[in-house]
């Protein structure tokens, strides 16, 4: 299990990101179904113990970003490694077109109101990433976006957004905010053939849209996108992974480990109990064991 | 397992509630742990599949509401019955103290907020039913809710929630979402115990607060308060369920069952698609299985 080294997917701050130097594909980490199955189950139950952990210490918060291109496996990852959690502790947002109320307030509000409290997980399903990402190849929507012209004409929208982010990442991390961020990385190759079994099987045809299949036409420039994003948005405490998509068990268990792994380093332990709180404790136990002895001689 | 028979807890509309006629335990449904275990199981595994044709389908919402005194396994209910659902189709939210900014809004404004988006289980443990359970408890409580006093002066304030939270209810069952109460009925020897168990047990101290007695003092007042809102908002739209929870694995099989006879009562099934669609899928099909083919001439 301990096999699965996260540093290897890193996106190591201030380093330049060249996808197609990046594998969407790495040899199992599994030998059988059996054996993938029972290492995501192992890191299930401990994320799961650990959580209950972090819902009881009540001072940090963990949010997890996924972002990726179409039927790369977010909704997958997210239901295979995040079932078996409490859902009282774990807070999941997809964000979806901004309502015509978001629009009218700055690019990172929506996001805001929506982040995880104390003590909770809050996954983010797409984030304010799309703000740099869809918006960037698709320039007609950053102009429907009620922004002042004058903070437009002239100005890198790109790069300013960029440092938006990452101060507000910053920002979060000082107050108790754990940030880790997945890029769920898809061949163009196997996101087509993961669209021809969503045509093929009724049951899926749901998930699919044929504007999914309009915004592969854009496959190059959402790359270029995601290149400058990973490049310039990966921090020491909010850091970008990388992570191979084509075999969605690898993807669970690689991202698994890496929540696993962000939770171990967080060393946290139930709440301590003061002594002052120890005694009052004492007190209050004493009287109802005084409760009980009355009762039994009824 | 189909021995569950959810109407056994069920509060008939119009029906006067005593709870000293409701039983906090009942023989268990379950011969041993494994058992149990299993029972469990099978109805999370089906809740769970369930629980994914609703989000696909996209149009119900369900609300789960549980309210109980103290220790009476709200939370672990939540944690045994809800893990094992996908987390990005579950929203639990804890209703705590009001702020100043949910003060200045009327009694149901935030839990009106909370409401589950369609094709989502919402979960409130607590809820706006506190607003007639707590508050009677405490009437000093209503005086701080900064209402006009001429509509609380020769009212019956508590008639006047009874009936804004059946219409609401109403409104909500009309326009699709289906929502299912839950009375943990513990007795007040067991919460004894369980809180005696907290003080015990360093883990669990967290759990524990000194208000948690204070409270307890108030018991049958509670319990009055109980039956008054048990009975005047038990309607066939949004039934109470009243679930013995002395025994927590009891408490976990009868709430897991009603959910899942709630979903089944649904009938619903994955989206099915349109002539029109299928034919706009097989176009697209078309495209991509040409596209495969000549990157294999390649």
């Amino acid at each position: 299990m301990e096999k699965i080294a996260p540093d290897r997917f890193l996106v190591r701050e201030g380093r330049k990101v060249r996808l197609d130097e990046w594998p969407t594909r790495i040899p199992d980490f599994y030998s059988s179904k059996g054996e993938y199955r029972e290492m995501l189950k192992k890191h299930v139950e401990e994320l799961s113990e650990l959580q209950r952990i972090h819902y009881a210490d009540n001072s940090y918060s963990v949010l997890l970003i996924f972002q990726a291109m179409d039927a790369a496996g977010k909704d997958s990852v997210i239901r295979h490694v995040m079932s078996g959690i409490n859902p009282q502790g774990c807070q999941v947002y997809s964000f979806k077109h901004p309502s015509a109320k978001e629009l009218d307030h700055d690019f990172l509000w929506r996001a805001n109101i929506a982040l995880p409290e104390r003590g909770r997980i809050g996954i983010f399903n797409r984030s304010y990433y799309e703000e740099v990402l869809v918006v960037r190849v698709h320039p007609e929507i950053l102009m429907s976006q009620h922004i002042p012209e004058d903070l437009l004409n002239g100005h890198d929208v790109w790069a300013g957004r960029f440092r938006s982010i990452n101060n507000m990442e910053h920002h979060l991390y000082h107050n108790g905010t754990r940030i880790v961020k997945f890029f769920l990385h898809l061949s163009k190759e196997e996101q087509r053939e993961r669209f021809l079994d969503r045509i093929d099987e009724p049951e899926k045809n749901w998930k699919f849209s044929a504007a999914d299949v309009e915004e592969r036409k854009h496959w190059d420039r959402y790359m270029e996108a995601y290149e400058a994003c990973l490049g310039k948005t990966s921090t020491k405490r909010a850091p970008w992974y990388i992570v191979p998509a084509d075999d969605k068990k690898n993807t669970r268990l690689i991202v698994s480990k890496i929540i696993l792994d962000t939770f171990r380093s967080l060393g946290m332990s139930y709440p301590q109990t003061s002594e002052e709180r120890r005694r009052e404790l004492l007190e209050i136990r004493k009287a109802l064991v005084a409760e009980r002895e009355q009762e039994s001689l009824k």
